[in-house]
């Protein structure tokens, strides 16, 4: 059978490239990065090379990367860590009501611990607006947390904006912290961190061609989140445990080959994706993009079909090879409609109803075609037999 | 250069047979495994299979494992984790003196959140007095950690007879809880734990010739510690982060050979542990065998030489393309003595002076002979310029 992956915004396969800068580590390099012998310190050598080559990346300092088993680790070594470390200058937080639920549900947790969070809404796009950023900063404001692009409708948030705002009303703590969680971002964006204005940035391995269970967080001199994991004392003392050393090779050869071929891919792929969208909203009625329509992923279709069933609809394409997902992988075991669709304002049909096509490094224009064939009637199916009749919004 | 690794307690290679099973899931089956299509559903069968493959091991149900991204993670989730969620029960932890510093490290983060600890005194062997457990424990009593076995000295606790006597005082709420750090001792140990009568227990991949960068902690059925990382929700709501697919099935299948090799290759080991241990004594003036003689991991072999520096010996040796360590890998950064041979009743010269040979699969006598003719020269050069002159305390 025939298979289209259409599902890169959930997790990528990793790239012969990668596994080829990976082997050595598992095979002969396999040594402690903390033991001294000439083993160890080859182990060493290759992780701090590692670090240099995304401290480039990111223009900052190999000292402000902190590798971590995950991007949802990054995440929550920035959000649990940081508020921990500087409860006592402040307990608010600041952040998006789309981040993805390692935010969210951190923040959650943070809740429990006394912190008190304001959640931004975003217009029918997905946009946060800087200026609401501006108004919820208090004296008490420690903490805000945007994501650069959303992962399910791929709008891509005004950060480099959003840091310039906060700057100003940074104190002499340094504080409010500007997060940013790049994971879907990574290899479609830049990852500049002094153009970005940004204190704190997550990245992972799995979304951009790298290897499962590694990720990044970007650190800004100055700043001591709390451990999540004590031990050795690895990861300047802010990430125990012996380092992952061909995952973390692994993440910096996939960043690096990401950020060479950003330009030329993500041009190649906002083509595929715009051609993809205009054939689908001409061709099936009652359809609805969901995102902003221009500042938005170069890989990421996401449409709502009206009266149709997300699940339905995604296990009927899967029947054909073509393997896409509806609302967030991160949610799609449950049954609850994805909270990004709904806060664009929209009923929670149109979450239900939605699709995501993500787009990767060897899909073609015959992939799409594809899909261009089977998804009509797919759809068409699907409503013959749905109880839910919504009038076209759009 | 011929190559003699000899650091198999600090980090091992990858075992080929762990390689090939590990393969297809960077290659093909890349899914994320709470995606519902079917690559996302043969990528969650993956991680399934390995649960049970690894419940079967510790004779546990597959939901009481837990998936982490290293050791160390796995250890601090059962401390960190289990005190932060019945600290209502109880404020009081008990420890041994000896356990490793993601124990250590983890406790001393309990006690700036209000906790207390009491960490128990081993004897001269490292071995530590159940009695001690039983004197120790109090109403207040939530949590003790014994490890298995010594990273450093190889010396395996008493545990099962530990985990008898916490039985006895446990309440209601099923609490004291009884967690072993397992790490060193996967592989050559049963690791039965219902035997054992433990609550958690922590393994990682990357002592017993898995990957690097994954572990698993096994939690009885209606523990419910506070999750360290939050997100999708991944692992039982314990342990967010999409899952490291090929890393979860590198473990179970390095947990399954290490299983099934193991009465044989710990007789072997044993053996050669036995003639090196032997030799040493035998060869070479002013050394002392750390940890216990016979309860003892059998690729461990600590031996402090007096009137020489460790690091320097582990320097020289590696000249010799000998790969060993001086006190556990973790600390062996910093020049702070072995907390565990200064637990054992001596000086710190004697933390200074040990080191610690440990074997593996592919170590062979010829390996032992070769380390046997270089080591005397070795450290008598060295005593030659050392300025310090302990007796012989043996």
């Amino acid at each position: 059978m025939r298979e289209i992956y259409l599902d890169h915004a959930s997790t990528t396969y990793l790239d012969p490239r990668v596994a080829g800068a990976m082997r050595p580590y598992f095979e002969n390099e396999y040594g402690n990065p903390s033991s001294l012998h000439r083993k160890g310190r080859r182990a060493k050598e290759a992780v701090e090379n590692a670090r240099q080559t995304i401290a480039k990346i990111l223009n900052c300092l190999p000292e402000e990367i902190i590798f971590t088993g995950s991007g949802s680790e990054a995440i929550n070594l920035a959000l649990l860590g940081t508020a921990r470390a500087y409860k006592e200058h402040g307990k608010h937080i600041i952040a998006s009501k789309i981040e993805h639920h390692a935010v969210l549900n951190a923040l959650k947790a943070l809740k429990k611990e006394g912190f008190e969070v304001t959640y931004l809404d975003v217009d029918k796009n997905g946009l946060i607006n800087p200026e609401d950023v501006e108004k919820a900063i208090s004296q008490d404001t420690i903490l805000i947390s945007i994501m650069y692009a959303n992962n399910e409708i791929g709008t891509i948030e005004p950060v480099a904006e959003t840091g310039a705002i906060i700057k100003k009303y940074r104190d002499s703590e340094k504080t409010p912290f500007f997060f940013i969680d790049a994971c879907q971002a990574a290899g479609a964006l830049e990852l500049n961190v002094q153009k970005l204005g940004v204190d704190l940035l997550a990245v992972n391995g799995s979304k951009i061609y790298g290897p499962k269970g590694v990720g990044c967080l970007y650190v800004r001199k100055g700043i001591r989140p709390m451990p999540l994991v004590y031990g050795g004392g690895q990861e300047n003392n802010l990430r125990s445990g012996t380092e992952n050393v061909p995952g973390i090779v692994g993440l910096a050869k996939a960043l690096e080959i990401a950020e060479r071929e950003r330009e030329a891919e993500s041009t190649r792929l906002a083509e595929l994706r715009d051609y993809f969208i205009g054939r689908i909203l001409k061709k099936i009625p009652k359809t609805v993009l969901n995102g902003h329509p221009a500042k938005r992923l170069p890989n990421n279709v996401n449409i709502t079909f009206l009266d149709i069933e997300g699940e339905s609809a995604l296990l009927y394409l899967d029947e054909k090879g073509i393997y896409i997902s509806t609302g967030s992988a991160c949610t799609s075991n449950s049954l609850e409609p994805s909270h990004v669709i709904t806060a664009l304002g929209r009923p929670y049909e149109y979450a239900h109803g939605s699709l995501r096509f993500t787009l990767g490094r060897k899909t073609t224009k015959e992939d799409l075609d594809y899909v261009l064939k089977h998804l009509p009637k797919v759809v068409e199916k699907l409503r013959r037999i749905s109880a839910v009749r919504l009038e076209n919004r759009k």
